[in-house]
């Protein structure tokens, strides 16, 4: 999918000549092919720029349909026709110095904010242009609404909450502090070190979805971060850039997403769970507080520990190595 | 306790009649009774309206007070006098719903904040009507002090605070971007899944407490949250609603107390502590870093692990399985 | 290092007569010494006052050259010249209760903030007066810049942040809701119950430095707390009061860093990792996600768990550990 031009705003299409030309590096193709936005691989479309830096044995098997699409030069490219491609070194690092260079906030300088009649924006609140807030909702004490927001009916903005490059259903409630849509916490080498990336993806809450105080939600890279219908999110909360949490799921305080990771509808989630990176929770799947998942969790069922374990084992070893210490003890 | 009028105004008082016509019930027994406030069963009186979700045998020997009480069709009643009952299928969903048509915020329009004149307002800070501020109190740079919230003297509130539903004593420290009084997270069951319940509770801070940055302390359900005398709290941490800390409780960093926890005078808890709900912690006990409680602690002991054990029990534990790896390893 | 004169204004210079007087105690030596600043023992100068609560044998190798140190009774002063000590029951509360009596806040009436013309504040921004924004650096809605507070060119410092008592360098990104230079984790003992301590360090982050959303950089006591250069710290993070945080070093989101540790160059923590107080983790270590370290690590190692181990023993423990309650369950 490419990039919401109401959060962010393009320069000037870039030929392949162009880009290659700032890369230092040459097109395998055609010069004169033309980018508009970007994507994510997967989803490129005729006039996407894109990269890939996954494995050769990703490669293989990858359809690449993007516009153009900047692979490493270590890659052997094989029967891919390389009309769309651009060899380079590191494909991330020169895809995000690109977009660095070409991409910038939409300032939406001429369109006042959309407030409904109804709706009830505290004195102190700031409401930026661009965004639209619908009937009967409530923007509390220095709410910040970013540039191009989109929030719907009957939602409750609290205090201190700041909400940039997001979507925002009906019946949506954010506590105090709450922050949805800052960057993810991405890094890309360089010769100086480790250099944070932009993201250019959203942040979607869908209707009925609650966030709780001092929680984050942060944006997607390029493709968007969602939070399903009528999940409830508790305080302090973390949910990391490129997640899909599903529909009526609940997470307790400290719950801790990282990024592109994939959470089932129904699933429960106890006090201060973790859960690593591209992991995937099945639906209705129960995680113990204190649970620490390294690993794809199926349907239905109940984990717990750290690393999370099914629960009756985890209960097993539990009661097992209390048994072995208490043994010794006398 | 009933609920708090500074914070909280209900409509037309109800009767027994109007309630059971809402809920598409009838009254066990007078139709005229009429309530003008709720509270917690256990200490409804005759105004209040309560709501009973425990189970049979708690139902034996509950007494209920109040001047009305919704109670699931389920249950067996039994010898109790149906004068004051309402039996209806989810009794918790009911009583929600009934509150969230009859009480709102108390909007304390015509009563203009009470500031005294030797306390320090920053000129960005907002404080609502019918709020107080004690002696030589200092309130920081965009602190929002919401309607009826009352603050005693010599107090140090910090950048970002926000304070709602929430009486606090003297000489009490709030550092940025604390959240005092936001709800608890609080769910019914409904028809179309989870959703959130309005908090009815306030949050009290009592004299000489500190919160640290971007700490959360929600406001009680129907009752009070309460964090008592002299204790102090480090950043990041949470306390659920309904939770009660003693006096000079020490919590480090992402102390996180569920909801309905007791806390006794003393406790020391190190950093990333976890307490499930309902949980009591004695008097004097204290917490290793990173514990997780999952039961009552009695006053005076030291646990560690998670799930916790008394401290000597978790060293020989962890002592033991580092013997038994050790000798495995060659 | 002496207390930094952009953030804390002291009284008048105190001599240790002054000081004796105020504790009810008598110098050990000459009564006209005079001290005009505050700092930790090892660093102090003539013109400091400091305070030693080490133990007996720290005290035989401590080489003091503050103008005044205030010390306990309980300890034999030994061979050490006594000119420049006074004794007393807790040196730490007698210390802190100076101070708090001594030093104020610097408040900068005169100076308007300096910030350059190629910075973008946003309307609802507050920069105080002896703060000085560099060139292109971006203030973001509701961000509070505190007095004196000194911030580089290039910086991100986006919406709710607050900063307080800190020096900023350059290409510097503070995600919404940050708290750079509240006040540590700090108590002294008192006749009534702990008391929170005054810091007068500083939050010191160099050039290139990111820090998540609502993640919180408490300024050190009398020393500094330091993020070394371009390190990236994700969203909820803590770091305490006096810590030194190396070059390059990644934590992800929860990471929580205890007061006085030293984290060195190229560290990489997962998510959740909890670091005690005081402890070192060697230059380009990795924590394991959900690690909870209690003592030194020596560089270069990978330790995983909590209480933290060496990776390899963590995995072999895991997996012995399973297989021992597997092999019972059948």
């Amino acid at each position: 999918m490419p990039v919401d031009p109401r959060f962010y705003r393009f320069g000037d299409p870039l030929t392949a000549g162009d880009i290659a030309r700032r890369l230092g590096e040459k097109p395998a193709g055609d010069y004169s092919c033309t980018v508009t936005n970007i994507s994510e691989p997967q989803e490129a479309g005729p006039n996407d720029l894109c990269f890939f830096d996954g494995k050769q044995r990703d490669w293989e098997t990858f359809e690449c349909r993007a516009g153009l699409c900047l692979v490493s030069n270590e890659l052997d490219l094989g029967t891919h026709a390389p009309d769309n491609l651009i060899q380079t070194s590191v494909p991330r690092t020169s895809f995000f110095d690109l977009c660095h260079a070409w991409i910038s906030e939409e300032a939406h300088k001429d369109t006042p904010p959309a407030i409904h009649a109804s709706a009830d924006v505290h004195e102190t609140a700031f409401v930026s242009n661009g965004a639209a807030i619908g009937e009967r909702t409530r923007i509390g004490p220095y709410a910040f609404i970013g540039p191009g927001v989109q929030i719907g009916r009957d939602c409750e903005i609290s205090a201190h909450v700041s909400v940039r490059y997001a979507l925002i259903g009906d019946r949506v409630r954010l506590q105090a502090g709450a922050r949805i849509g800052e960057d993810g916490f991405g890094v890309v080498p360089t010769a100086s070190g480790a250099m944070h990336v932009a993201h250019y993806g959203r942040a979607i809450l869908q209707d009925g979805v609650s966030i709780g105080a001092n929680s984050c939600v942060d944006r997607g890279l390029i493709q968007d971060t969602v939070v399903g219908e009528n999940s409830k999110i508790d305080n302090l909360c973390h949910i990391g850039h490129n997640t899909i949490v599903g529909r009526n799921v609940l997470i307790a305080a400290y719950g801790g997403i990282s990024g592109s990771v994939m959470i089932g509808d129904g699933v429960m989630m106890g006090g201060r769970v973790g859960i690593a990176d591209h992991v995937s929770i099945g639906e209705g799947a129960r995680l113990v507080a204190d649970s620490g998942v390294m690993k794809d969790i199926p349907p239905g069922q109940t984990w717990a520990g750290s690393p999370a374990q099914p629960v009756l084992d985890w209960h097993r070893q539990t009661a097992w190595l209390a048994k072995q210490v208490r043994s010794r003890r006398g």
